[in-house]
C-alpha cells in the first residue's frame, strides 16, 4: 500500500516533466539538421576557445545572443570583448571538447578547460541553441576540478 | 598572411577534435534507440531524485556503475546508499529537469536542484551512458546558482 502511493507520486512527477517538454523532442528529430548544428557549434568553439580567433569565430553569434552565464551580460559584444581581453592575458588557455550531443536545436559540449599545463582546470558543460545557422542562446555549468577523488575515473 | 596562419591553426585543431570522436556519432544515429534511452533515464531520474524511491528506481543502475562525480566511489551501492541517507535528512530536495538531450548511448540532463523553497540551489548537468537498458556510467558538472546576475535570464 505504501509502495503504491509512492509509485503514483512518481508517475505524477514523470507526467509533469513529460508535459513540460523534457521529452517533447521525441517526434521531431531531424538528424541531418542536428548534425549541421553540431558541426557549426564545434567549429565555432574550436576557433573561439582554442585558436582564440574571437572576432572571426563570432561571425556565427547573433547580435542579440541570449546569455545565461550569470557573469556575462546579454549580447554578442560583451561576450567577444571579454574573451578577446582574456586571451591576450591568457594565451595558453584551452578548452578541450570531450564529448558532444546534438538534439533538436541544441548542441551540448562537455569540456575540460585549462589555463596552462599545470592547471587542473574546470569541468564545463556548454549548451548552445542554433537558429537559422546562427548561435542565438547559451547556458553553461562550470565546476573546478577538485582533489582528491573518490574514484579513479577523472571528471571526463 | 597572418590571418591565413591563424585559420590553418584553427583547421588543425578542428581536425584534431574531429578525429578524437567528438563528431563520430554523425553517421550512427538511431533516433528510436536514443528516445528509448531518454525515457529510461528521465523515468529513473524522476523516481530517484524527485520521488526519492532510491532503491526501486536504481533497478536500472548497473552494479559496476562507473562514477565520474569526484565525491562518490564507483558502483551502484555507494550511490544508492548515499542518497537514501540524504533524502531521509532532506525530504524537500528536488531536481527539476529543465531540458534533455539524447545522442548515441548518452542522455544529458540540465537540472535545477534545490533543497527546500528558499534555496537558490544548484545548476547541474548530468550525463548518463546507457547500455542494454541499464545505466552504466555517469558524469556531472555542478555549480551553485550565484547572485547577483549580469543578465535577467536565470541559469536555466
Amino acid at each position: 500500500m505504501f509502495k503504491k502511493t509512492i509509485l503514483s507520486v512518481s508517475a505524477l512527477l514523470l507526467s509533469a516533466s513529460l508535459s513540460s517538454g523534457v521529452l517533447a523532442q521525441a517526434n521531431e528529430r531531424d538528424v541531418a539538421a542536428e548534425e549541421a548544428n553540431r558541426e557549426l557549434v564545434v567549429t565555432f568553439y574550436e576557433r573561439f576557445f582554442n585558436a582564440h580567433e574571437t572576432e572571426e569565430a563570432a561571425e556565427v553569434i547573433a547580435e542579440d545572443y541570449i546569455q545565461h552565464n550569470p557573469d556575462v551580460p546579454d549580447g554578442k559584444e560583451p561576450f567577444v570583448s571579454y574573451f578577446t581581453g582574456f586571451y591576450a592575458d591568457n594565451p595558453e588557455s584551452q578548452a578541450r571538447i570531450v564529448r558532444s550531443a546534438a538534439d533538436g536545436d541544441l548542441v551540448w559540449l562537455h569540456v575540460h578547460s585549462t589555463n596552462g599545463e599545470d592547471d587542473a582546470g574546470e569541468a564545463v558543460v556548454d549548451i548552445f541553441r542554433v537558429e537559422d545557422g546562427m548561435i542565438v542562446e547559451h547556458w553553461d555549468v562550470i565546476q573546478a576540478v577538485p582533489a582528491p577523488f573518490a574514484n579513479n575515473n577523472t571528471m571526463f
